[in-house]
């Protein structure tokens, strides 16, 4: 697998068009043209950029609230305001709803795009037809992780790759089937392209080749089936606000049920912690207190 | 940047000496020596193999629990079982310890390395006299997400290489300081590698060139610098038990405090939760219910 930084990306402007604006780097480019099978991960700020999601850095905080739908935790920053971990507009949980502060021009902040599979869709579709090859499309951008530091580069966004390599069905050397295992390339190869695009910055366009069997058609799944429902999460809110409404719903049972068994008003009182998400685990406390 | 996973790499048996075994596989490669800068990413099944680290599949449960310091969240599998996200002896959050039963022995399972790190510096050292390279080791294992299916591979050892690219001090563009930006390459270089490795089943090693500006010295910090504090992390418990051990303690301070203001007992009755991970977060319910 070759993996290489795409140069001569100009600063990109609201209502630029990305596709000709890469299919012009392709033709300056000194390495050879795409061929069937090259995967082209994009950095989702240019194409933030391109569909003009700019807005004033001082209505950051206003944006970041008009993009969550759900705040999943939030913890005071040293230093002033608070941390907060939600799940945006796409059902992508990460920090500050993808609002980007860095890279941006002065005084100005980024949203993330529109709709990152069907833009990725769409210019795979016009690339296809504009370089005869097949090629798979992948939009990136950067999250944290919790429980490990740092960030990796993910798929926001895919068109004409397999997001995962399914293993449901197969077996291992021994025979036994791996139906849990799952791996998600498109993560891998956000990822991947990340380590050369920071080699030289202003780079927000790479190229993977040598991965052609996981290069497809434009009708497979996007970046979107890599969103785990939160009602399917065993990490749907943080532990501090998962801590507090059970608090809450602790003290309402005993004041409610005038002080009858914590466990069977615990399971009366799922739904009273305040948040759709929560779906409290009375009936799993045996195993997690195992 | 170049990936390939290095072929002829044979089973891997207890005492087997992976340097060996790798010098070996390298002289029979097509593929050109390692030179400087070069990365070898090995796979921690071969490791774990190598150091013996084999137990029967029945005794796996058990296993499991000698492996668990914390159990982080629980909740019951279909078809019976448990699904545990665990702390392990590593201070890796994730299922079932790291405890491994595909691709091994029929009914045996396989442990995590004893000291992924270590052995990482100890591959580097030896192999960097054999071959009077400076080359860079990094040890990756498979590992699930919150919020998002399936897996991506991670680094759980690592040596001679800069597992963060830490811009603290450093500024964008736009000459902002990014300090919060600091891109953990040591797993985004595990998860390039994995795209190579499962092209071809059975090829535990590759190799990544042309990310020399990375490689280091031996006495760089290895992949525990990765590992976040749980009293740092917003997820150090799973959304279920934090939610119980909130209700118990909601519980216990209207008993406890007869019924005295559930806000201020809750604060009071922080360590109540049960559990040292849980620092219940009075100071945070308002940001976290903003």
């Amino acid at each position: 697998m070759s993996v290489w930084a795409l140069t001569g990306i100009p600063e990109i402007q609201p209502g630029d068009d990305l596709v000709e604006v890469i299919l012009a780097a392709l033709e300056r480019d000194p390495d050879e043209p795409l061929e069937d099978g090259d995967i082209l991960v994009i950095t989702s700020k240019i194409l933030s950029k391109a569909e003009g999601r700019i807005v004033e850095a001082e209505d950051r905080e206003e944006a970041i609230r008009k993009e969550t739908v759900r705040v999943v935790a939030t913890r005071p920053r040293e230093g002033g305001g608070a941390t907060m971990i939600v799940e945006n507009r796409l059902g992508i949980i990460g920090a500050a709803a993808g609002v980007d502060a860095s890279n941006t021009a002065e005084g100005t902040v980024l949203l993330l795009p529109v709709d990152p599979d069907g833009s990725a869709r769409q210019i795979a579709e016009r690339m296809r037809a504009a370089l005869g090859v097949e090629i798979g499309i992948i939009v990136s951008d950067t999250l944290g992780r919790p429980w490990r530091e740092g960030q990796t580069d993910v798929a926001i966004g895919a068109a004409g790759v397999h997001v995962f390599e399914d293993y449901a069905g197969k077996t291992d050397a021994a025979g036994r089937p791996l139906a849990v295992t799952m791996p998600c390339l498109a993560d891998e190869l956000a990822g991947a392209t990340d380590l050369v695009k920071r080699k030289s910055t202003g780079n927000p366009v790479a190229v993977v080749r040598g991965l052609g069997h996981i290069v497809g058609g434009l009708d497979l799944p996007g970046a979107a089936a890599i969103l785990r429902p939160a009602e399917r999460d065993f990490f749907r809110l943080g532990t501090d606000l998962a801590f507090e409404q059970g608090f809450d719903a602790g003290v309402a049972s005993v004041r409610g049920a005038g002080g009858s068994s914590a466990g069977g008003s615990g399971t009366g009182d799922s739904g009273s912690g305040g948040s759709d998400a929560t779906t409290p685990g009375a009936q799993n406390a045996e195993d997690e207190t195992s």
